[in-house]
């Protein structure tokens, strides 16, 4: 009766630090902190979509949980416990191995529990369901952006979207970038210390999975707001650096995805403190643009000028 | 830059009522109720091993929460949020609208809210995770069983297991039978209100999803016991008169899977109150055996001689 996949199962039963219950039940036990809400989020991860056939299993797992860690970060919730229900086509020990390494190191860098999951047979599939706490009331949601507020990027974005068209297309890349692209595509690091800094003082927040214009959108459609986002101040630098054509950078900035940047408003009386708080994380946050009153999206050339994006059409690294 | 996916997840924005934010956000949020532990759990449905290619939509959505849901109830948890991710091979509106369905139905019979979920393109895959609450300390574990407990099942365990070799083998089945077990197979019913009234009352459960007598080896070696069960007080009756051949009857009872009935151990003086538990729910709960302090697992015969369980090979429908 016990099968091969049962075997495998033994990969999930990993050490818990604030579980009740870890994996080998019915279910998981948790027990929420007094006060807390529970924000809950799931990502699926296909072959062929989400990463190439033959993808390296440690960095495959490392990028199941870090996508769904991400999650979290992007409501400012804290994440706490991890599910990963997976299909695979063959039991090949060695592999999920390695893919148990990567999404364990990736939970235990987020001090994040792995309480159980599901093994069947089927084509390759990664499905895991994060859990986070946010005290009651403090998610930031995407609803909230209101005109006026400055619109804020984190980190490098773009980065990942070079790595995958080198990867994938053969783009070019200058030695010694080419490895850090590779490397943000493959291993994200969610911002969770960040989204958490972001409690009351962003008004909308998401991480960038689909690309910088198409997630912003998201924002600008849930509040029922327009933006303009300022050429100038595009963090485009290290891009260029890269891949050195400019067309490609951009497209990369605003149209790449795989980065997990967080992209939110912010009141502009609040401007200091998220400068404050880039100096505390040691972490670039970049000023884009501002939210408009009335729809739509523009971007605003050096020359002063402000073009609808949707006339852009920057999709080279768009989600197909 | 929105796809055809985009406009399936809006089946998936489902009205919840007791839910702080439900789908459209990086995250749902749920707010477990004071003193509540939660349970979780995630059990992935792929096509040809959990469901036929070309499986109807409506009772594939059913079947999805059911399973779920029925691990709820395996715990002593009442189930009370679910997420679905997703993965199609193509947008077919039709058919995910009722997947859709199914599954919403399913969930509002059991007051669960769908708090959102991903949808994605690839092999077929239903991934839902539940979630559940249940008084801090009450979840019933398998590893509770204890020396000189009853062994309890519920309902007509078996069924399922008739119908899919009806459907699968050609089995045939006695006209009237036929459609119970389909239905039983198709459609199962989640133990959900037997499970919470056994809290306090047994001291360990599951529920069948792979074939009794496997998933009562679980319970036996987290529990460090053993088991006989009694040929006569065995549920077979609806069984034989289904498909009138005995071999068939037994195995089906013993390895089937698919019934989501509820497997559970109780101390032999709470006796009275599980008759009076059946009478109140209108469920049949059977006694099939006992737990002994040595492990092994025994099938005591009508003319009173156990045999060991391991050398009579019931597998005919074990999972594969």
């Amino acid at each position: 009766m016990p099968g091969e996949f049962e075997l495998i199962q033994r990969f999930f039963h990993q050490p818990t630090s604030h579980t009740e219950l870890g994996a080998g039940d019915d279910a998981a036990l948790i027990r929420p902190r007094p006060g807390m809400q529970l924000a809950i989020s799931t990502d699926m991860l296909v072959e062929g979509r989400h990463f190439f056939a033959g993808a390296d299993p440690f960095l495959l797992g490392w990028k199941a949980a870090a996508v769904n860690i991400s999650d979290m970060a992007a409501m400012g919730a804290e994440p706490r416990w991890i599910t990963l229900a997976i299909a695979l086509p063959a039991a090949d020990e060695a592999w999920i191995d390695l893919l148990a390494r990567g999404f364990r190191d990736c939970c235990e860098a987020y001090v994040v529990d792995w309480v159980g999951g599901d093994t069947t047979r089927g084509p390759l599939n990664l499905c895991p369901t994060i859990f986070g706490e946010l005290p009651a009331g403090e998610a930031i949601r995407r609803d909230g952006a209101r005109h006026g507020d400055d619109i804020w990027i984190s980190g490098w974005p773009g980065m990942a979207a070079l790595g995958l068209a080198h990867l994938r297309d053969g783009l070019e890349l200058v030695s010694g970038w080419q490895e850090s692209c590779v490397e943000r595509l493959h291993r994200p690091m969610p911002r969770v210390a960040l989204g958490i800094k972001l409690r009351g003082l962003a008004s909308a927040m998401l991480d960038v999975s689909d690309g910088m214009l198409g997630d912003l959108s998201h924002i600008l459609e849930r509040s029922g707001v327009g933006a303009v986002l300022e050429e100038t101040s595009l963090p485009i630098a290290p891009l260029l650096a890269a891949c050195r054509r400019t067309e490609h950078a951009m497209s990369a900035l605003l149209s790449g995805g795989d980065d997990y940047e967080l992209l939110f408003t912010v009141p502009r009386e609040q401007r200091g403190q998220i400068e404050a708080l880039a100096r505390k994380l040691e972490l670039p946050l970049h000023r884009i643009g501002r939210i408009l009153d009335k729809p739509g999206l523009w971007l605003q050339r050096g020359n002063g000028v402000a073009e609808s994006v949707e006339a852009l059409g920057f999709d080279h690294f768009g989600a197909s």
